[in-house]
């Protein structure tokens, strides 16, 4: 006899057995496919995509779920696994396949056009389809059902509960303090010189250098890969099978690194469910903000810090003698960390991210509320650059349309950046708490402690508790935006001496 | 209005689209995926492949496939697809799910039971598993029905239309020129001295040499890969996604230079279908015999040959100068062909080959008529080697048990290696009376004529013509095996000069 939740896992398996060849499909296309394979791929995926759809959907995963919710006989994690499947497959239900098809057909366009227009500057060719882009997640979010601002119900896409109301909050704090910040350190007498960085580095020596790295930090290679592609990503097949990417310059050297130790933090946190939760909620990320707050804490406090480079930089000195023989360790963490503000989110430095962050964030949420207009995105945009980062884009290639997101339809999605370094500076305190000797460990490159720490708190426990929950299980407080306040002024006053 | 016909294309590219995941996740299973992923993907391959196997099958497509028959308004291309999708969908709906299932699971067990005991000679072990898949391929041909020999029905998959009559007499002609024309060969002062090519070539001069040949015989790259894996394979992910796959020996250079010719023979192929018919059975090839006709002409018939090396040889030469640089051309035509009877069907030369293949043949053949026992297998291999190669196998490992195909339950395969070879001499005359300069062309490595000669003729007609009838449109004749038996007295008359 079959008991209704074993028919209910054995589906659900097969859902995220299907889900697993559609993150091979588009993982391989941005890796190894051929130039002229794309048109073949998009049949591939886009059947794929309509029976996950379907799966998710038949009306006896709805009854299963429903009834099992009920059911006093499951254990605690088998209840999550039931209520987990059954939130997205809800919001799955309540959007028609008609809106589904217009909006994969619109983005696909969209991107296109992006590509072409944003070198050209060529708003009028954009706006039209950034006008209908939002008409449609308008219609998604009267789909999904939210209270207050539609926006929220995007960014529950993302980061599951979140509210435009509470991420405001914790925006203004941080744009109250890093704006000040941000003129202490462009006021200080200290000027970074990060051109020690942008010389020539042989690539080969470069991807030797990056292998040492993401073995050391236990990125396993029996269940992951490492790969080149155009833009740093990581996809999780299979919790084994996590493939990261990065991307070498042979005159910007830290590109690849940071790449790297960002994509592995993302990379460990898959590697890092459990395997008798593998196909199903159980093993998989509980929010967007929570993945970025891995690859944020390897990146930025591990990967920037003092203690990383401590052992590191001689070997790194060694390897590129000719470019970094006669720099002292100082100047060397000044270069790595040294801040800038610029038009390009992508290139900003740790201070001034979340005030790309915080411009894009405002503007969504005021667009969403009905607040702007398509046509007065750029003004707004341009506006709160100017008082933000102090600078106004020179075009709308540098502004407005510098990133690829809207055209895909990804709005709500951008906040959970800022989310996850937040999230990073409250783990990374308190793991410094439990584990005294952390820094000692990571200098000498034993960052086994650290991924433990990590494994126990946050990865194993996919998607048990809500994100915010989550974090409060593994630091003993609710997520607050002090902890990253302080690690940015504490680190950056101390660089910049004020 | 969709017309019954738009419905049932529509259905029959969906089914192409999932085929097409399900061979980018058995290539990418071969050459990139990480050895830890294997369970997952299990699980992905047979989510997908069940789903595949419920759109063949539906009612609807029955009725569909069965009405549009009878159609007299579809177009002659129309039709093809509608008969050799109707022949598929009829072949699968004859096996029980329940089948099918303990097919898979068998195979993949006796696989791993089959490793094992090879490098230990273990027949106790082995035995039990084959016996059960021959028990299970039985039941298969059972289903599928058959006249005379249950292992026609097999043979059918992979050569359709083909009989083990017809195969017997061909292979019978064969064999009746092969055996003394291996006593001529033994026999012959002329002695070759294949050691040549058996020293340390370095793998990345190897590799570079290799993209040079693949290049040169026009295999896309926009539309295709090379890549390398244990055993060397084609997969044709979609025609614009052609993969093939070659494996580098640092002690033996001919190894991948083979490989790479032999698999980019049947990549041609697949990159040679009708953009029109992609996602159809138009866009496929006809059977496994073509498909090998394509990579045997390359590598016997050009990649062998004397005018392929007539340029290539010095640029060979010069990169290898330790190892080549005293060899004269004759010297090293002749070690390239050298013949020479073994235990090992892949390490075998184009003589023996076939007598390899025969062995297999008669083998499977008698047994399915129920002339062989599972027990006595070994016997009948080791005096059917004796008397065709001249040699017995010093242990099952190198006999009976040293190919894969029998557990994971490919019988009725073998053959078509050898049919491949029929057709790829027939072709290989054909176009030489066709394209007067021919071998001129080869050896001035230009190999488009040839490609465009074998596209016409077999390549873009998909699965429009039986094989035989392919073969006949392409060269005027019905498929002889004449040709082949004309071919390898010529070449190894001359080379061994009798």
């Amino acid at each position: 006899m079959t008991t209704p939740y074993e028919k209910f896992i054995s589906a659900v398996k097969e859902v995220y057995a299907l889900r697993s060849a559609q993150a091979l499909l588009g993982w391989d296309q941005e890796t190894m496919m051929p130039a002229g394979a794309g048109e073949g791929r998009a049949h591939a995926l886009s059947a794929l995509s309509k029976i996950v759809q379907e799966k998710y959907c038949t009306p006896e995963m709805g009854e299963l779920s429903q009834n099992l919710l009920e059911d006093n006989n499951l254990s605690l994690a088998q209840k999550s696994i039931v209520s987990e499947f059954k939130k997205d497959r809800d919001k799955l239900v309540k959007i028609p396949p008609t809106l589904v098809e217009e909006f994969a057909h619109t983005t696909s366009l969209a991107q296109q056009v992006w590509a072409e227009a944003r070198p050209k500057n060529d708003k009028a060719a954009f706006n039209p389809w950034l006008g209908k882009i939002i008409d449609l997640l308008r219609q998604k979010a009267e789909c999904l059902g939210y209270d207050g601002n539609p926006y929220d119900a995007l960014l529950d896409e993302y980061e599951p509960g979140a509210t435009s109301g509470e991420i405001t909050v914790f925006l203004n704090d941080l744009k109250k303090e890093t704006v000040p910040l941000l003129h202490n350190i462009m006021d200080s007498k200290v000027k970074a010189d990060s051109s020690l960085l942008f010389q020539p580095f042989p690539v080969s020596v470069q991807k030797a250098f990056n292998n040492v790295i993401l073995k050391e930090m236990t990125f396993s290679l029996d269940t992951g890969r490492l790969d080149v592609s155009a833009h740093p990503f990581t996809e999780g097949i299979w919790p084994s099978d996590v493939r990261i990417t990065t991307r070498f310059s042979e005159t910007d050297v830290m590109s690849a690194i940071m790449g790297t130790i960002h994509e592995a933090g993302h990379g460990l946190y898959e590697q890092g469910f459990l395997p008798e939760y593998y196909g199903t909620p159980m093993a998989e990320a509980i929010s967007l903000g929570v993945h970025e707050s891995q690859s944020r804490l390897w990146e930025n406090h591990v990967g920037r810090g003092e203690a990383f480079w401590k052992h590191y930089f001689p070997e790194f000195q060694a390897l590129f003698p000719t470019q970094l023989g006669t720099a002292g360790f100082d100047t060397f963490m000044l270069s790595l960390n040294s801040v800038q503000p610029s038009l390009i989110r992508v290139e900003a430095d740790e201070v001034t991210y979340n005030l790309h962050i915080i411009l894009r964030f405002e503007l969504e949420r005021d667009l969403f509320a009905g607040n702007i207009k398509v046509e007065d995105i750029e003004t707004v945009w341009n506006t709160k650059s100017e008082e933000l980062l102090g600078i106004t884009p020179d075009c709308a290639g540098n502004g407005y349309m510098q990133d690829v997101h809207w055209s895909v339809g990804l709005m709500g999605y951008f906040p959970t950046y800022s989310i996850g370094n937040m999230y990073a500076a409250q783990l990374f305190h308190k793991v410094h708490q439990e584990i005294e000797n952390l820094d000692e460990e990571i200098s000498r490159r034993n960052f086994h402690p650290l991924r433990e720490w990590l494994r126990a708190g946050i990865h194993q426990h996919g998607r048990m508790y809500p994100a915010k929950k989550l974090i409060e299980n593994a630091t003993g407080e609710a997520p607050s935006a002090t902890y990253y306040i302080d690690y940015l002024k504490e680190k950056y006053s101390r660089l910049y001496k004020f």
